[in-house]
């Protein structure tokens, strides 16, 4: 078999499509925000591609039949605005060389389909709950980061400290060697759940600078039920009594 | 070398024939449950495939010489009715991309032959002792399913809940590509054996489908032997005092 | 660069040659038997194979000078008598299909120097100290399993229980595809040490098969220092009290 | 995509280039010494890699701009002395075989570049503070190692014990396959934190051996302030009681 595979339903006609990309990873930010949008504007899907790097198991759908794990391409007409090609799925590459050339391969792709911006997005792990989900971000194009930026977006050097692993890191390292701009939101996330609030943030950005209108309510409450999870944990924790002295680790913590 | 090498003995020509594959996995259900329906039925060997993607050992037989790790096939004919390939072996593959690769060459191979069904056999580990195995299932034909449902095999989106692994899985996924009707068969197994009572589920059920006569009484004394082992163990863990406090884990499990 | 990469300092005419293979492995039996035979024999190195198979590292010699980690060959002309090749290195592939591929490799470049015999040499670590060190074989061959029967080798299908891996399993594997009679000889050891006792088992087989004289003493002095370690440690652990209890895992851990 | 790419700004025409390799590795100390050396004398970058084999992830700038992790070339022109090529990088291939193809590339291309002489820079764990960083080394050259030993650098078929990993020892086999001679200077750290000190010490010997001019005294301040880290870490673990008997790894250590 080929390494990556592409199964093309349809050959569609695009008008300066912009390519959203959202797959499993930090607090499942990326894949949650992607799917909403998804559900609430019911686009063609219209391709999807299938990977010997991809975990080697099926899934079972809801009439007990298999299906293969993919990522999904959707596509999007909005008459004068520009098209939106959106890609979901149900995993990313599992090996490092997987990733660089399913990235790549992602990047060739939409890239003959003529598009003229990228958006990745996923999540970023603060390790700990916050009362406002903010969004960081990391880009190819300082014009789309200073439009990013004015909606509130964070661009820090050491923020995620490590960089941006996986698709959403290496989509765009690609996409600026094809000089179309593209842009990484990443939201906040406690990574303790599944957190529809990190997706909740970042699809507040996502939806004014790709200018459509997504209704957030749904999403909202499934933010509000982590929330309160959240906070029955906090509580949880709190009432287990704390040992009274500094362990060495509180004290050498900055040298590691 | 080449990744995956076929030896073939004997090009059979086969009626109709259906494909049975019982592999190394979880409980040693589906390989038990071939291995079982090879020694009652005696169907010729004529083709074996080796692969750098198995384990680098050779196993030794009982006259001190060494044998490759293979999956081996057999043919069945039986006359008017379809015509039979079983497909037994040492191993599956070790890695991720070698699973797909091998799945798919398997699947190419058999359809080579003018497979027109595709059965899979395997495990599903539910971490507890059952009185009776349930018999779980996943397919790629509408049909198929609900064969095998009226048989009492059970179809659910969330069992296995993470999907099918590994050859068992990707066969059926390769089958679909090829417009070949195909079903795994999972026998509920506790994990902590290798479990002929999963297997002589599976077979119960697997038997009455491609309509063939097996007798099971050898498997259902190993089956007994499995259970008063099992009883055994519970026995012994209940003579353990547990502790009366819940856990932190206990408490919180869901939330995983 | 090509996966595996042989150098020929030399193209030896060889009569009727038998190859001897030990690396690195279980108790480091392989390859202190076959280094203690070259020292003993001074024969002629003649080749050498590279990979980006074995582990990524250098190592350093006397002189300060790096050395690659390599599998060399070693060939002994012995006038009326077979000549032999012997097969030394620093390391065998580290990954499952790089065995594979290695071990395919030099069956190849042996077969084509002639071979007519091989003999892979290992370890079989049997997790305690024994008086005298056994020695347990497998093959390819009727008679040549027949042979070391007679010199009292053990062969079962049940030691070593796993099967054999790594180079010595595999190139008999791959021996038997070319109709190369082949056997292993393992020297028990307890797998605490590197373990010339092992070694030293193994070679007074090996010698008598392919009738060579070899001076065993210094490796006979050199196991006869690992016995009063193994000794020592024998008395120190002795000197440990031990609790009166058995525990769970003894009860239960012929389940395993 | 190739597995590794070359991006190359410029062809410069240089005179018998010397090269210099440092990547992140044991204690920093290779990449700390050649960023140094680059920071110090400003080369102009004409070339970079990226690979498959480099970690799946992407690193953000100070404006926000992702970059690919990649393995940068300098140029240093020096009139009559001979020029300098630099790499420095974000990281070393993270998979073995990709160790052994990136390492080959490197010194493919610049031996294209007309390469006469290599050193590749490291450091050497020995797991305690040193008063003194000493310098290890290993070459490919008895002239190099000549030189080298009389700038005090210690050579010891014994230290490092386990050879030279990933890089900076393989950049020296794949040189010596071309006949250039190489050499690797490891500087002594603890192991315990990105070590300037080990790095200074590098460039003490690495400045003498090629000829250049650098000042050190920001890596001295830097690795001052390492010092007193270590100082500080070193009274708080005398501050903590030790116990009393020596345990059973104590006495029976040097079996290891």
């Amino acid at each position: 078999m080929e390494p990556i595979v592409l199964e093309e339903y349809e050959h569609p006609r695009l008008r300066r499509p912009i390519f959203v990309e959202g797959l499993p990873g930090v607090g499942g930010v990326g894949k949650i925000a992607v799917d909403h949008i998804i559900a609430e504007t019911r686009p063609t899907k219209f391709a999807r591609i299938y990977s010997k790097h991809f975990p080697s198991q099926v899934i079972i759908d809801t009439r007990g039949r298999i299906k293969m794990l993919t990522n999904d391409f959707y596509y999007l007409k909005r008459g004068n605005a520009p098209d939106i090609i959106f890609m979901s799925g149900d995993t990313q590459a599992i090996t490092t060389d997987g990733q660089y050339e399913v990235s790549e391969f992602i990047v060739e792709f939409v890239s003959r389909l003529g598009v003229k911006e990228i958006y990745t997005l996923g999540g970023y792990n603060v390790g700990k709950f916050s009362e406002v989900a903010r969004v960081f971000g990391a880009g190819t194009s300082d014009e789309l980061i200073a439009r990013a930026a004015d909606l509130g977006v964070i661009f820090r050097s050491d923020e995620p400290g490590g960089g941006i692993s996986g698709a959403s890191g290496l989509i765009l390292a690609f996409a600026e060697k094809k000089n179309i701009p593209a842009l990484c939101l990443l939201g906040e996330t406690s990574g303790f759940f599944i957190d529809p609030k990190g997706a909740e943030a970042v699809l507040r950005v996502l939806t004014k600078l790709i200018r459509i209108d997504v209704n957030l309510s749904e999403l909202r409450e499934r933010a509000k039920e982590v929330e309160m999870i959240a906070q029955r944990i906090h509580e949880f924790e709190e009432s287990i009594p704390k040992p009274a002295t500094p362990s060495k680790k509180d004290d050498l913590g900055y040298f590691g």
